[in-house]
């Protein structure tokens, strides 16, 4: 059997302990051949390919990116795209694809093998951990990590000098990475997209603390917004790739801190360094695992399928279903937070 | 109501963010007192406390170690240990007690609850992993993230120079740790209690690895066995608390490899080092929800339970339940690694 | 003797080994008593001050803060504010002064020695190393392998991503931070306050690394400026505490280079988080051997000096020469590291 | 100019990094050409080479290790050695060579330049920073950060768990690690081979320790040795290689103070962790400049040469110079550092 793989979306940390797994079983286990597809869907589309055997994925196994590289590709946006990839597919005598991703990649995936037969099975990626189907991601404890450290090296700045320091983390639309660093670093505030904050409720917040005779710390995700429907980027601050990150929340919020209690107000923004190095432990034996389970699935040909995580078990969902709901943060796991704001 | 915290047992990363959770939840949320037992169990036997309050409870979050202190003193085997510790706890006026340790500190809160009638709710910690009742146990993901990095610390060596690298890590009867870093890790050779090994199969291993010209890296819980029954610490060996430690089964391997595949062997003892310093960022988050779930079960007059993970959620077991059997690896997970052997 | 210590400025890790340092020896070789003055210059001016003798330093060696507290306050800009810090003085019997700080707060001991015969001895503090007297300054180290890190976590990315990353550090008026972290994260440009940047040039660098098909990494201190003349910051935005960072250099240079060459680009923009937490073990060496030495000189009565690093030596120079001059980077260094950019 | 290059001896972070910076300045300043010996001096005794230039040393910065590989090999003891290398060169067209490597690689240089006129500029690498002509060398401060943050770790155990942790760090001749480590750990014993130690001594900063209700940490150099002239390994306990670190000072140590305190003991023996993995800043920064100088060096004509640090500056020192002495703990350093003893 010869298997195609690929990865698609952002960096995360464990792409790469995914596709070490894959090859390392497959080829010792199973006989498979595999064939690397370069930049997710751009490789089977264009007929971008690498070879991918074991002396390849040496040594890959605690390197964040990876080594097929990755891009925002989507066949079914482009002409003939399908027809392309099917094309590619023959063209390398390809029987099965492992497509790792988020639910970008994992829904060309998903529609790939529900209305053109073409075999694959998904690894979920996401360093958001924002997929209904598992109970986590990849990546997402390595960002957390990185976070978390990140406000533990505030803390004794906050100890001795009086001043709010802002961390911006990532999340858009989900505030996990927000809400289980801003827990484990013992952020005063931490402020998430699917609650809008208020800037007065914070404010309070900020004055209880300083009270403490010790500096606040608060956790902001991108994507949070203020309650007051005040706009924090206007439409023509978007740059030209619809992102607002270049004036972002983290920034506003130590303004209007500043502004309303009088407190100097300093702001970390920590962007992509939440997103590359090594994974965590818990991140490579998760992503290696799902890798194992993976083409465990392949060459039990049991396809359409996306491997997850349910307690401590490797299971299969259907990839409809995984990419169907984002999983957003439970108002009461944010509730249970709240007794350490202020 | 007016509660007693302890903590019992070796050290384990994560025992003060339980504490600082039980009183910071307890204060605001049920107006709770407390009251901190000094070194375990030796605390309510002996009279030993100490104020615990919010103030106290400051900062601690991400330190190692416990404020508390700890033991491994167990009222059962000492004379009129049970009534001494009960005329403690009516004298402090003690309504209930949050006890937090492994197997033994828990079976005594077991036993208080289940036969004297003393209001225990227990807290699971043991870096080992091996309770049964929960997914994991905080500690856990600290050691596993210790272990790798230093494995990871000897690739760089076995790349460039031909050595058997050995690191000798924690587990005693359940090989998680070891099983955990020597996969996050990309160790070659995996050796766990559960499991005695063939020290030629290991030399197979390390041979095979060099013909990649890539240097071996064996990862050795310190409670694996060699198959053929050699006796790795003579009777005499053992030190007067009966640890095996001092002479240990990592440079026994080392040495054993080097005279039979004639490749110079190195060995690395982490020891403590596995069992100090900060929680990772999982482990404040297991060991937070752990001490907010905890004082709530206090709250609600659920006794004789015990907090637990499983998958995303935290649940109340039986004490009893909790600590009746060691969860060891499972042949099958063990199996499912050795894909990388060799 | 009654020594009194304080620490001034901003956060930087390694002031509480210092005081450590100070306490530890002054008591056990010197019979020294000591007095704690409160967030820096304000305690001699107030009369706040805490108890410091041994206990009360155990186990600070790793933290980062102080233990003292730091303020900005500056006698010599309040009425009145020389005679109030000599009569607390003399209230409190204080024989001699550890001033530990920049170059304002060693500005100040330097005149109350000179002007005011206040016995002071100094000891240097500047995250940003650019103190003239001494070859290093502490934090620097930890500064530098914080801002390190975060571009190692960038390259993976990069390898992967076709995007710009760039990192804001910190540097107001010098690029040590910037141009160490540069070179040993192997960024791709390196911009310093000591030399005007010219975008265009930027932009150059950057295409010429796309060529390579691996992304730029761009680190930029915060006190960097165009060469064009372009005001990055209008009068406007600057903060109550004329403070630019809440727009700053990192976000205008990625929006710039967005522009220009239409690649995607990202910012991470580290502050505070570079000036906390545990000290690297080079700043706690170095702080530890600064206070060691500092109380040697109290006690030999040797005052308007302060302790400096040579070589590996610990010296004395006169307060008055260290505060003399910024020490910015030279331009040989610079052009040294400008083999790698591009 | 056709430059060859190679790395000798244990291993070192910053090896790479050292190869990078020659390779990159070499290339783009005198368009210099490359080889890269394989081994040491194994690569030019017997031919083996591989390939250096620009894009075989990109990413490698951050990486511990050599990608050039390395030995012990040593041409004037072997037949006919010299002539072999002398032919090497010859037949590669090889103009000169830098040699990157600790007394023993560099001795060679020494001594094929002044002897048989073969044109070599050195680097010195050691991990013992026992280099005399140097302030420091690379890989000594990534070793004292690995050791210091192990000792951090058992600090947490220590203040809640009443055990003597005793940590075994690398050291043979000199003491620098242990004396770096152990100051910036914080221990409460520094045990170097410049000073035979004496146990009971040991014990009684043991004992004292413990009087604060704090346990002791106890650094040992893997050299240091007991006053009383006990024989901590029997002749016959030695390897085949003659090392003793199989059963080490460390594990004695921590049996003798069991014996004489009856308090329990752990050692942790760091090992190999020390010398791998990615370099600190400090490294990084200081091979890169190493680099940048040495082949500076070459392109000058300044043969017979060996790059060193002096305060911040780069000078050139004789290769015969450099090699001659054996750079040990000054006895006032560690009598400075003795003040935290106990």
């Amino acid at each position: 059997m010869r298997v195609g793989v690929l990865t698609g979306g952002g960096d995360c940390p464990g792409l790469n302990a995914v596709i070490r797994a894959i090859v390392r079983k497959g080829t010792q286990e199973y006989d498979n051949e595999f064939i690397g597809f370069r930049d997710g869907w751009r490789g089977p589309l264009e007929g971008a390919v690498r070879p991918l055997d074991i002396p390849s994925v040496r040594g890959i196994l605690p390197r964040g990116g990876t080594i097929l590289g990755s891009s925002r590709t989507n066949p079914f946006k482009v002409d003939d795209g399908v027809r392309r990839v099917k094309e590619t597919l023959a063209e390398f005598e390809v029987d099965a694809l492992v497509a790792i991703g988020g639910e970008d990649t994992l829904g060309v995936a998903a529609k790939l093998w529900a209305e053109h037969d073409v075999r694959c099975v998904g690894v979920p990626k996401t360093i958001d951990n924002d997929l209904n189907a598992t109970d986590y991601t990849f990546g997402f404890d390595t960002a957390v990590n990185i976070a978390t450290e990140a406000i533990d090296r505030l803390h004794t700045t906050a100890e001795s000098h009086m001043r709010v320091l802002v961390v911006e983390v990532m999340g858009r639309h989900a505030g996990w990475i927000a809400l289980h660093a801003g827990l484990a670093g013992g952020a005063n505030v931490i402020l998430i997209p699917e609650q809008r904050f208020d800037v007065d409720q914070v404010c309070e917040w900020v004055r209880t603390r300083f009270r403490t005779h010790y500096a606040p710390i608060v956790v902001v995700a991108e994507g949070a917004m203020p309650k007051e429907g005040e706009l924090i980027v206007k439409e023509d601050e978007l740059d030209a790739f619809g992102h607002v990150r270049l004036s972002g929340v983290g920034d506003w919020l130590a303004k209007e801190i500043q502004k309303r209690t009088g407190k100097e107000a300093r702001t970390s923004v920590l962007g992509h360094i939440q997103r590359g190095g090594t994974p965590s432990a818990f991140d490579r034996w998760l992503a290696t695992r799902f890798g194992l389970h993976a083409i465990e699935a392949v060459n039990e040909g049991d396809f359409g399928q996306m491997v997850a995580l349910r307690g401590t078990d490797i299971v299969r969902v259907p990839l409809s279903e995984a990419t169907a709901k984002l999983k957003t943060v439970d108002p009461k796991l944010y509730a249970e937070a709240s007794v350490f704001f202020g």
